[in-house]
């Protein structure tokens, strides 16, 4: 039951359709970083939002990029899964494994990231673009799952249950998700 | 030293510069949270920024919000001063120490976040959207905290240091500072 009356959809669809005004900065920001254009690919951004959620234990986000990664990834959810099990030995690429570990340490606190860190990541071929975003994916889940868990929203279990918002969020991006502002 | 190059100048403005496409909805979203329309002024709600800003110890966050609240709440520094010491008893309605402490549970974990919590809020006279954008603040400043952190910004460390940004933010707002994008 949320702490406050929200629409009956799940997760953070709830609050964005009671909050319009903030749903649209929210959707643009989440538009930009996983859907604009990049050197990584989506699914592999995709794949950061779920890492972060996970360790968050919020199971709405973490379902949803989740399956918005399977369905962008080569590989699907056999690579996802294995991120979620443990990104240290993920069927990812090296930098993507070592960009994971640096959003791990931000999910942690902004103060945990070390210049090792940052140095690995470089080593195995990132770029600043790409360090500057995995750090403000990372910082901007720790923001969407405490929206969604602070309000106490529905939270769907089953990947079944996001198969459709899936379809939709990658053929239309987020930024088509925002309801409309009264 | 950041960990990435980025322009010389403190904080948040650095990564923002760096990066315009993603600045403009960080904006975008601070402007409608802390300085749109609300039942809570703007220095209440600037409050809530610096407290949970304080909690995840980013001196710029914290110094900068504490700054806007205190230019635009009647008891300025005092007011401020008293949050940052001790919401439970700070020197602000009892509505807006239930409100603090909401969002010092989001600091923590939006799973923290209990219905006992909402209901104290509640009987002190807060209403659903004064709940839900306590929610948000708090989760957001979870963001931007651990955004100008974990790219290791540089962040000035006296007052005056901020107050030429705090007179041109109260007077412009946030939208104001989103650099163009290219």
């Amino acid at each position: 039951m949320p702490h406050i009356p929200l629409p009956d959809v799940p997760g953070i669809l709830g609050p964005m359709q009671f909050r319009p005004e903030t749903a649209k900065p929210l959707n643009d920001l989440v538009e930009v970083l996983l859907r604009g254009d990049h050197t990584l690919s989506r699914g592999e951004r995709e794949l950061i939002a779920a890492h972060v959620s996970h360790r968050n234990r919020t199971r709405f986000c973490e379902m949803s990029h989740s399956t918005f990664a399977a369905l962008q990834l080569d590989g699907g959810w056999d690579v996802v899964d294995s991120v979620i099990a443990d990104p240290s030995t993920a069927k990812v690429s090296p930098k993507m494994r070592a960009l994971l570990h640096v959003a791990s340490k931000v999910q942690g606190s902004g103060l945990d990231v070390t210049a090792d860190d940052i140095a690995a990541a470089r080593s195995e071929g990132a770029t600043d673009v790409e360090i500057h975003d995995t750090v403000l994916i990372a910082a901007a889940f720790c923001m969407y799952n405490r929206y969604v868990d602070g309000l106490a929203t529905f939270q769907p279990t089953e990947r079944a249950d996001y198969a459709e918002t899936g379809q939709m969020i990658v053929e239309h991006g987020y930024a088509a998700a925002s309801p409309p502002i009264p």
